[in-house]
C-alpha cells in the first residue's frame, strides 16, 4: 500500500488577539491512500481550500459551552474544500467524482460522508469556484440578501467588506434585482474594483472616511433599506443612523470584531426600534437546501457574464497560513482561495 | 360661551439625563369649551393619560432629523388618552363618545380627528384600561409576542421590565400559549408580582443579581428563545449570551438608556450570527388594524379572569411630572396612569 507525503496546515496553540503566521506551522505527515477495511469513509485529495474569516472564530480557545467544530491544537484547520474522491466507502460517492464540502488543511483527508456537502455536477467553471460564488460565499450572498434581506426594486443596499468573497456577489445581486448598491472596503483598489467591475453605484474606502455617518449620509441621503453586515463595530453604529424606516440588516458576520479581546460596544441599537429594523444573523448550514436553486438562478448568469467573479489565489499549503492572515488586514482582492493541487 | 379653566403639563425645556419634575410645570390655562365655527377638529374632555417610557425620547432635543413628535418647550404633553368627546366637528365622532388616542396633557384638548385611534365599544372595563392592556401597551405586548416573536408551545421566554405596562401581558400571554416565562423587575415586590399575580414560571430582581449571566443561566439553563426586550444596555449583552439557536428578540424598548447621553455598547452581537437570532424592532403604530382581532383575543381572557391587569393610578394632573419621572426609577408597580377626570 503507497504511503506517500501529506503535508498539512496545523494549529499550533489557539490564538489570541490577530492571527499571525507562527500560529500555524507546515508539517509533513504520511498517510496510505487506501481505505481502511470495511470503512464507510471517503479518501479525498484536496484540490481548493477556501479561507474564510469565520475561521478566526474557531481557532480560539473556547470559552463556555464549547463549539464541536474549534480547532484543536496540534491538528490541522478544517474548513471548506473541493476535492477529488480517491476511494470511497459510502454508496453516494465513487472514485473520481468532484465533490465540496468540509475537508482539513492537508495535502489527503479521510473523511466521513457527512462532511462532504455537494458533488460538482458542473466542471465548465474553474472548481476554485466551488469554494467561492459557486460554494458556500455564493449561498451565503444569495440566501442573505433574498431569504433574509428581501430586497425589493429601487430599495438602497449597503454592503461591507464589499469586495470579498460574499460582499461582491451580494451587491451584484443587488444590482439585477434592480437596487442601488454602495460598498464599503478598505482600499482605492477594492473601491475601484466595486465601481468598474462589480457594478456598484458608488463606493468609499472606509480607512479614509473620519466620519462613517457623514459617508453614509453623502452616499445615501435618504438612507439605506437593506445592510449587508460583514464587518460589525463602528460600521454598523453608523448604519443604525441611516436605516430607513423597516429596514433590513442581514448579519453575515463581524470581522473588524473576532480578533477583539473586548468586543466593541455597539450603541444605537435603540435606532432598531425607531425604525422597526429587522436585524438578522444567518448561517450558510441553515440554507443548504437551497443549493439546487441557487445554481440555478446563479449559473446563467455566471454563462452571460452578467456576474463576475475575483478571486485572489494563494499557491501551495505551505502560503495557507498567510492566506488566513491576511484576511485580516484585508490584504486579499476578492475571495481568498488556497490551491493545494489542480487536479 | 363658557371659558373654563384648562390646566396644563407644560414641558419647561428639553430634558437631558433623567427627567425632573422640575422639567415639567403645571400651568393654568383657559379653553373655550366650544369648537371654532366650521371646523372639522374634536373638542375632547380628558380622563386618562398614559404614562410611557418612550416619552422621554420626545423630550430630549432633537440631533440631525427631528422627530415630528418631539415636544416643543412651552408645550402640554402629548400622549396616549382616554377622552370623552365634548363636541365634534367630523362626523366619525359625536357628543358623548369615549375616543382613546393622542391627546394633550390638560384637562381639554382640541385636537385633529386623525389623532384619535380608536372609539371605545365596551366599557364593562375600567375606563383606564384603554391606557394599558386595551390600549397601546395591549396591542404592542399582542403584537411584539406574537407577530414579531412568533412562539411555540414549550418554548422559553425571558421578558425585562416584566412588571411594567407591556411585560406583565407578553408574559401572561406566553403562558397562555404554554411558553416557560421568566421575567426581571427591579423589586422584590414586583419580582413577586411576576410570580403570584401574574403566572410566571420564575423571576429575579435584576439589581440584586451582580452577574445577568449567571442569574438567565440559572433560570434558562437550556438558553432563551424569545425576549422580549423592554430594556437594553447590559441585560440585552447578558441575554445574547444565552439565546438559543434560532431565536427571537422582539425589541419593544431600551429603557435603560434612555437617560444616558453616551449609550452603553452592546458588545455581544456576535452571537446574532452564532445562534441566528432574529432581533427585530417594533411599534405599536405599525399594528393599529390588529386592534379588533387583539380586542377578539383579549376580551374573554379579562371577563374569564385568566388575564389580570394591574395599574399604578396617580391623580390629578398636579402629579403629572412626578408620574411620568417615577417610570425612570422604577417606582411604578404596573402600568402608570394619570388620572385627569372620572367621566
Amino acid at each position: 500500500m503507497a504511503q506517500v507525503r501529506n503535508k498539512q496546515v496545523i494549529l499550533k496553540d489557539y490564538v489570541s488577539g490577530f492571527p499571525k503566521e507562527s500560529d500555524m506551522e507546515i508539517v509533513e505527515s504520511t498517510i496510505t491512500l487506501k481505505l481502511p477495511e470495511a470503512s464507510n469513509e471517503v479518501l479525498l485529495k484536496n484540490l481548493y481550500l477556501s479561507c474564510d474569516p469565520y475561521m478566526r472564530i474557531l481557532m480560539a480557545k473556547p470559552e463556555g459551552t464549547p463549539n464541536p467544530r474549534t480547532y484543536t491544537p496540534g491538528s490541522p484547520l478544517v474548513g471548506y474544500g473541493v476535492s477529488k474522491v480517491l476511494e470511497s466507502g459510502h454508496t453516494d460517492y465513487k472514485e473520481g467524482d468532484l465533490v465540496w464540502g468540509f475537508t482539513k488543511w492537508e495535502e489527503y483527508s479521510l473523511v466521513s460522508s457527512a462532511q462532504i456537502l455537494f458533488k460538482i455536477e458542473h466542471t465548465d467553471f474553474p472548481l476554485s469556484y466551488y469554494t467561492g460564488i459557486l460554494g458556500m460565499p455564493g449561498v451565503t450572498a444569495y440566501a442573505g440578501l433574498f431569504e433574509v434581506g428581501s430586497p425589493k426594486k429601487g430599495e438602497n443596499v449597503f454592503v461591507s467588506a464589499a469586495s470579498g468573497a460574499v460582499g461582491q456577489l451580494v451587491g451584484q445581486f443587488a444590482k439585477l434585482t434592480g437596487c442601488y448598491v454602495v460598498g464599503s472596503a478598505g482600499t482605492k483598489e477594492k473601491v475601484d474594483l466595486l465601481k468598474n467591475k462589480f457594478g456598484f453605484d458608488g463606493g468609499f474606502n472606509y480607512k479614509e472616511e473620519p466620519d462613517l455617518d457623514a459617508a453614509l449620509k453623502r452616499h445615501f441621503p435618504e438612507g439605506i433599506d437593506i445592510y449587508f453586515e460583514n464587518v460589525g463595530g463602528k460600521t454598523l453604529d453608523a448604519v443604525l443612523l441611516n436605516m430607513r424606516v423597516h429596514g433590513r440588516i442581514p448579519v453575515c458576520g463581524m470581522i473588524s470584531q473576532y480578533n477583539l479581546a473586548q468586543q466593541e460596544g455597539v450603541q444605537n441599537l435603540a435606532h432598531l426600534i425607531y425604525k422597526r429594523i429587522r436585524m438578522q444573523g444567518f448561517m450558510f448550514s441553515d440554507f443548504y437546501h437551497l443549493y439546487p436553486k441557487f445554481l440555478e438562478f446563479v449559473l446563467p448568469h455566471i454563462r452571460e457574464e452578467k456576474i463576475v467573479y475575483v478571486e485572489d489565489i494563494a499557491e501551495g499549503l505551505e502560503n495557507g497560513p498567510a492566506a488566513v492572515v491576511g484576511l485580516f488586514s484585508g490584504r486579499n482582492v476578492g475571495k481568498q482561495v488556497l490551491v493545494v493541487a489542480r487536479e
